[in-house]
């Protein structure tokens, strides 16, 4: 095997956020799933759009954010995922580019437009996602670029891409990739409605030992293992999942390695500001620390601590100087 | 004369701001004037918008931000500018009606996209402004809405489309119309570029009584009057512009109107993050109190209030609500 030219690789939906902020009357107005992720097609989209205020266009996408970070913390990566031949599909590969990594899925020249979520940001800070998936579904598998995935250490794949055909064709052929190339797959779920509609093909993935890290919150680890008690959800994936990492929000995280367990408190935080891309960001954090084969424990504090940068804006990109950040908290 | 629909209607750039910090050694590399607006071709965008970091995308413009301003303090207001069939061109428009402006010119369907100004913004806060015009430089002027305009108690007009020559047959159609229906007409200089440029234009603008509110500040004065003497070029305007207001940055502003005089210190601010839109919403809370009758030193008061609201944040449209915060410190 030759030298790994990255650290991660990631495919994810390639998606520019569209943020504004709203009062939690207008979300129950609009009928919205407060803080959750909803699917919209393009009627949807534009009705939402016109309800929305004045708003900021951010570059997004769960695992685009995730490698964001990464490459902020000096990680090399590169990323995977579908953009339309338009403006906003050139602000998604500009943004991603400037931070460092590499972008070069061929732009779709067809409909639909580069897709977009529309984040309606409730004065508690908590992010209401509306993705108007667009061109982002559309990921032939017959153009992965299976030579780049040999050349990561990991494999990082997002749930939410599961859900249309050709991204999840795509990532079951990177898997076998990244596999063959004896490489580590990194997987998040992405959301409970994921789970609710593939929850068998991810159990099938964690039962034939394809995923070796894999990122949940505390819902999804319930909707996973069929369990409401945490603990019980924690020792369904025993021996199952070589590295499994649990977000719980204010609460923190935990994370389980070959028999090792570790837990962090949440950052200390003066004032959430818009919690989109938190656990993208405690993601990054804690893949920085892996790939370098750092404790458990210091992978965890990683992730806190890029999740507390990312929450204290606006935007799912980190805006501070997320390594100088975090060597200052690990002292 | 029909009761007026509107407080202002304005003419100006219909723009997004792609904005991003940069360490001033980089605006150097790059050749870029600091502090400045130069205009930019399709090149000269393209390079630089691939040397600039990753990026936020807010509507902007300069009469656009002073409108957004006013509709946020209550002002009924209508713009007019020229954006093109495209995502960005949604953007904008989506945005200003989104805070309450009217906003009818008809979409370009043509070439060149929709107009941006690439927007680096140093740890100074200090923003350096490279604008690619686009769309905005084609306004035809049989197309202005001359009834609109006649409907409004101030036409506002933005120096900075004095440069392109539709916009600026577009403008002088827009003065005739707002002078034969007995309305003020407003001004901004924008920049010293335009002065320099167009310098004749505005003088005989002045000494044909064509302007009742000119807005400047101190380096666009001393560009408009020819003297570096800052009370010589008060001086030299007396009793050609029933109301002048001049801003001075940090030092605070100055306004004279029919031989009354009134100053206001740069309102206190913890940390400024980025200065754009600074002279645009001040422009938005003099103009709004101008157009309740105010008292000359509570114009400009609203007006510094304002400025020191936009740069608290990046982006020139207001993000706090600016009514709430003009009452608080006005009592």
């Amino acid at each position: 095997m030759p030298e790994p030219r990255y650290d991660v690789i990631a495919i994810g939906n390639a998606i520019v956020d569209v943020m504004a902020p709203c009062e939690d009357a207008r979300i129950a107005e609009l009928g919205l799933a407060k803080g959750g992720m909803t699917l919209v097609d393009t009627a949807r989209a534009e009705e939402l759009y016109a309800a929305m205020g004045s708003a900021r266009e951010i570059s997004g996408g769960s695992a685009a954010n995730t490698l964001a970070g990464l490459s902020a913390l000096g990680a090399k990566c590169a990323f995977i995922g579908q953009v339309a031949d338009d403006q906003l599909g050139e602000v998604f590969a500009h943004d991603i580019r400037a931070v460092g990594i590499d972008f070069e899925t061929p732009v779709r020249a067809d409909d639909p437009p580069t897709a977009r979520c529309l984040i309606f940001v409730t004065p508690d800070a908590q992010r209401t996602m509306n993705t108007f998936l667009g061109a982002s579904q559309f990921l032939p598998p017959e153009t992965l670029d299976a030579e780049a995935v040999a050349a990561a250490k990991i494999l990082y794949l997002e749930g939410y891409l599961w859900d249309p055909e050709e991204p999840r064709a795509a990532m079951r052929r990177a898997i076998e990739a990244a596999r063959a190339a004896g490489r580590k797959v990194a997987f998040t779920l992405s959301e409970v409605f994921v789970i609710d509609r593939h929850g068998d093909d991810f159990r099938a993935l964690i039962e034939d030992g394809l995923i070796d890290i894999l990122f949940a919150n505390h819902h999804e680890l319930e909707a996973l293992t069929g369990t409401n008690d945490f603990e019980a959800g924690i020792a369904a994936l025993d021996g199952k999942v070589p590295t499994l990492v649990v977000t719980r929000s204010a609460e923190g995280a935990v994370a389980v390695h070959g028999g090792e367990r570790a837990e962090v408190p949440a950052e200390p935080i003066d004032k959430v500001v818009d919690t989109t891309g938190a656990g993208d960001l405690f993601a990054a954090g804690f893949l920085y620390g892996y790939v370098r084969d750092e404790p458990l424990e210091t992978c965890l504090r990683r992730g806190a601590i890029a999740a507390c940068e990312i929450i204290s804006h606006y935007g799912a990109r980190p805006e501070a100087d997320l390594r100088k950040v975090m060597d200052a908290k690990l002292g």
